[in-house]
């Protein structure tokens, strides 16, 4: 998908959602554990339910990983779900994957053409020749952490690498790497009044915004130092909206909450 | 494994090598591609021959993702067969995953408990609260990235932070988090006179060393600045070996190899 794609479906759908799929099979409603598959039953629901009042959707890996066979079994079979019912959504790989050059290029040909996500998200710390490869591929994006949304960020994230945060240091340099018009950055919501600085060195760039919500991040901060002309941001909820309720009902649950964001969403957009 | 026993090991063997199973179905013989599970196929054959030679196993995980369902079940039946035939061999899932701290969780436990793997590679950006739960588990080991042996760890991980390198401030703040005994680090052979200045602020700590051979760093420049009483090292070697050949005896000819490396870590253990 390219970025003017998305842009337009950002517009049309009056909404920058992200729904994270972290499916736990501990935290989905029991009644599902009985059927076949019930990683992709919980997530079908739940992409029936919130793909109207979302734009992207992102499984967390981790998640998949941790139920071995039958996880990536669950994961192939709802990111082709997501491309074949709903083709207008973006899709992210949250893998914070990052290699040396031949091992990344493995990985970017597993998210990015076998599965087919429109995204990945990848780790900097290894630098250039270990991001690049995830460039190379056309109409599909890499999203660095820059920024995140956890306590872990203060350790080396915020350190200032001579007159700058590390964060900072990886924007810029990563705008020098080959094929960066690919890049999108990880920015956690949690720390908002850093968006203004941000900006000022990636003015354009879309962000995934994590952490609005559950870690305590405010909407309306993120649209106030974040918000670009072409709105450039992804707002990403995963636990508020997936596990909303455990009941029966809890795909119409999370949809009524995607909803909430969505109707926040179409306010703050109304600035534009 | 314990640290104990893998000192334990690497005296009974005269050896601190770690064979990298980076398996590429492009670059294994052609012949095994027609047998059932190639994947495995070629990494039974690998251990085979050259467990004699190794202390350590280690899998990269991209190239078992990359062929989807069939590398997941290729990566359980090797690491079953690693535990199974040669118990007293150390296993590293090269996964270098990091996230935050839920999420992190379920990484530990596919890899650490369900895969049964000794060990796993962790990156460091996300700081504390991304690598801990990594940490709690007992006899199992954190490599966390330090300084990689790519060029992109000059993008990063030289950097100066505050008066003195990325990679060093990594190495100290690891040093405080809970469970910290369960650390090692990856540290590249490429940059062995870097090793002097690790070795104070580590003095103590098993260092996973890629990049002698293929990637240019000198064996004896890695004894010379990193070993440790307790030896410390684990020196990687993957495609020198296990792609010494495309013939139908390229598992002889890659124990051959093993033996040659494991030959000159023997020289070198005599020093202690």
């Amino acid at each position: 998908m390219t970025t003017a794609e998305l842009v337009e479906q950002i517009h049309k759908k009056k909404s920058f959602l992200c729904v994270g799929l972290d499916v736990d099979l501990e935290r989905i409603p029991t009644y599902l554990l009985s059927e076949e598959d019930p990683i992709f039953s919980f997530n079908k629901a739940i992409i029936d339910a919130t793909h109207k009042f979302c734009v992207a959707y992102k499984p967390n890996i981790a998640f998949y990983e941790a139920n071995g066979l039958e996880g990536w079994k669950a994961l192939e079979k709802t990111v082709n779900y997501i491309h074949k019912e709903y083709p207008e959504i973006f899709t992210i790989a949250d893998a914070k994957r990052g290699d040396i050059g031949n091992t990344s290029r493995m990985y970017a040909k597993t998210f990015l053409k076998d599965l087919g996500f429109d995204s990945i998200t990848v780790a900097p710390y290894m630098g250039k020749d270990s991001v690049e490869p995830f460039l190379e591929f056309q109409n599909r994006h890499t999203i660095l952490l820059a920024l995140t949304s956890n306590e872990g960020a203060f350790d080396f994230q915020t350190q200032k690498v001579g007159d700058k945060e590390l964060y900072k240091k990886v924007l810029e340099t990563s705008k020098t790497w080959k094929n960066s018009e690919n890049l999108m950055y990880v920015v956690g919501a949690t720390k908002a009044e850093f968006l203004a600085d941000i900006r000022k060195i990636i003015p354009n760039s879309f962000l995934l915004v994590p952490g609005v919500g559950a870690q305590g991040g405010k909407l309306e901060d993120v649209c106030k130092y974040g918000m670009t002309k072409d709105v450039g941001l992804l707002v990403n909820s995963s636990r508020k909206i997936i596990y909303a309720s455990e009941s029966s009902n809890f795909a119409e649950i999370a949809g009524a909450k995607a909803e909430v964001l969505q109707k926040q969403m179409a306010e703050e957009l109304k600035q534009l």
